[in-house]
């Protein structure tokens, strides 16, 4: 092949028969025993450990994530589990499959718009007139604004309040914490609806703050989704659900189709 | 329809307007801030919150199996990833459904062999007698012995004596860790290969210390291997590799076939 | 590196500027207009083209296993699209995870039985005798007969005779179409319950006549439901059902825990 | 729960004891024998049969994007069957996960351009300069134009006049076909570069001459891909190639990080 190699390199870790490095920390001495899973998961978008703070604010954020209940994720993982219950890790990764633009993905397109509107959280701009221009533009493109409102959560989402004291708690309450409330505040006034910021609106600003890639925060609600999957597996082999659903939905779909049937 | 109806139930959580509960704790006073995620995993398996202890214990463990380097399971998500960069759920979707019988899996069945053999851990039953009979017994089914061995990490796992020896300091360390210290031993003796306890093995008999059904305990690498996949996938988009080891291959594999190639 | 290296070959293809070859046939020329997707399929799993008999067989087994209505893979497919519209294929792969043990993985099951039972097709032995020993392991060993048995289709699965009548034109009907027919009738008079042989119990069987490995039967199933749920995803994306599912679930299944609810 | 009910149904299919109906036809005797694996495909797409010209495409189209030998779907199949055999059906997802917006999915972006740019096919408008204007469009924006160029298959894809040979005989050949071949001679003027149309590109521009709605295309792509990557997995199970990948890029990937190597 005359195709020239290029290099295939990874930063992320190195092993040797007695020792395991990861992001140049030594596993064992280092890491096993002083590290949580949520800052496991700082470690892995960082290539740092998390300072105290960081780690509080981090760990709130995925643990606020984790588990929604019956969602349509935890319902896919469910079906699945019913299926091939030898293979739980395909229950998961059936549940994570769905996390995409509709639910976990707003805390990306939130960070996006906030990181978007304002590049440079140092830069003195007047918020209040940046939060307009932005609902402004997302109203003028017929688009909705990521982060806010919520079907049930009116009109608060409980989790945000909580999240923005932890943000304050921690040193990560500033200029997009501030500019999500204020767009929040603005596409409520313009839209006359109840447009409260939801907890992926909250984190995707939170994110910001923490100086996160907007690309990654996607990241944190599947690693954190992954963890309440697990949690549904396990009930649905103890107290199971799939099949009572199956069961109604098959009834009730085809119905219609079938002869001799009452159709209402 | 005639079928008569089954209820659907879950004891996760529920939410209201004005408040979110899981597992019985109010999410946003109770859970966050308070919790990290690995306490997280712990409630999602055990239905209440750890204790200091149990805490330390559950996140080094799962901290043990976020992050393997360049596994089989961190390939495949880097090639979804390079064909589906919109959808990062999907790449780490498809790097946790490998996570089967033969890498991650290993933790169950090394679970399984330890509770089968000793079902009830506070009888006081000769250990070293039933590690004879458990690697007698798999040998003569000549199947693996699960939890021992390892290709690179010999004549010892870095991991394992230092999940020891958190165990030890978390009150985990009885009679299902030195019940696979004494089949390790065993093993080595009458295959006359070094089979150290490797990290799941460690992790096997620390979950079942921990009073975890053995059926969930690939579930904790599950939970795990999603963080570090996010950071495979986060590099990726950095510093890809996957497009090279798909030309890599594809040369190699076809040259046999291809007309006017040197057939070496 | 000290380790060898050991070469990477597959028999599969090969492309070069102005030429694709598939299986060692020229794509556009000898495969392209040529084979319909059912003949694709035979060719990725035996390496060479069907007759026309064996195009015929295969064809009508695949499209058998394609669609089956609203099952636990269409729900967790419609789940995963609903989430992530931009992503449809992780909702078809989220709809093959649950292809397991239970459901089309029971395809495999059944083939293994047959051929462990009978694996010279061209031993004259008593079939009747096979048929009753197999049955009496299984019930000995307290498993389930693969392959007879359906919760709807009773006393026949409509599909069997179908798939049997096209075996015999096909020249697919041979020992191990015996065989299951002996096997599930031998299943009912021991169990007194109605066992028809199920569409996936034929399947294998026809599988093992046409000298299929019993590991790939599965294979099967996954490529054909592969079809369906695109079709699944295509109604769901005009005609949805996934929100409601998840409403009337999550509603009912979160009712007893909730505060001020009727707990009947 | 005060939330009013919306019924939940599809019209693809039911059944009783004895009879099985698939998009209003009877399995066994209307479907079995009578129709190949993709005229399923086009059954489940477009709620008819195909006519013997539509058959002949749609499979020809389908069969096209089944096999592409060793792509990163491929390797990711691979690699996932290498942690987890006991589950073929995850490989086939975890290969299905990656085909989007950069590979498969161009079938769709193709068709999306092709309809969005002659909304009627009858009218008879100026395709030369509709081509000129399309592609101005794609390069003012500085977006690649759908469906021509190919890294290997320069300068014409094999595959690209048999497709349109094939929709000249069938009937499929008309103003979206004409269309797509205009762009990419203009995309070619333009660029100066050799901008052949590509499989998906002419697959794409049939789609459109077939009355398919573009957002369907990908699913194409997704049905046929899953044939072609059992046949992957079955080779990976017979002559694998995962674990030498996977150690030889273990082995590259982190050289640079481990004490003691030479570090070219």
């Amino acid at each position: 092949m005359s195709r020239p190699q290029k290099p295939i390199k990874s930063d992320i870790g190195w092993s040797t028969a007695d020792r395991i490095s990861i992001f140049g920390k030594d596993l064992p001495s280092e890491i096993l025993g002083h590290m949580n899973l949520g800052d496991m998961g700082f470690l892995e978008i960082t290539g740092r450990l998390p300072s105290p703070d960081e780690s509080r604010m981090f760990n709130a954020m995925t643990v606020c994530l984790a588990e929604h209940g019956i969602t349509p994720s935890a319902i896919a993982a469910r079906m699945t589990y019913m299926g091939a219950p030898e293979a739980m890790q395909a229950a998961v990764a059936a549940g994570l499959c769905g996390l995409g633009s509709v639910f976990v993905g707003s805390t990306e397109t939130c960070a996006k718009m906030l990181v978007e509107a304002l590049p440079d959280p140092k830069a003195g701009v007047d918020l209040r007139a940046l939060a307009a221009k932005t609902v402004a533009e997302f109203r003028a493109a017929k688009k909705i604004v990521p982060g806010v409102g919520h079907p049930i959560h009116k009109p608060v989402d409980p989790r945000t309040p909580r999240l923005f004291e932890l943000a304050k708690e921690t040193g990560f309450s500033g200029p997009y914490v501030e500019l999500v409330q204020l767009i929040s505040a603005d596409a409520e006034r313009a839209s006359g609806k109840s447009l409260p910021i939801n907890a992926t609106g909250a984190i995707g600003a939170i994110c910001c703050e923490m100086g996160f890639d907007w690309r990654i925060c996607r990241g944190l609600g599947v690693m954190a989704r992954a963890v309440g999957l697990v949690g549904h597996i396990l009930e649905e082999s103890r107290n199971p659900m799939a099949a009572e659903i199956w069961h109604r939905t098959e009834d009730e779909a085809s119905k219609h189709l079938k002869p001799g049937q009452d159709h209402e």
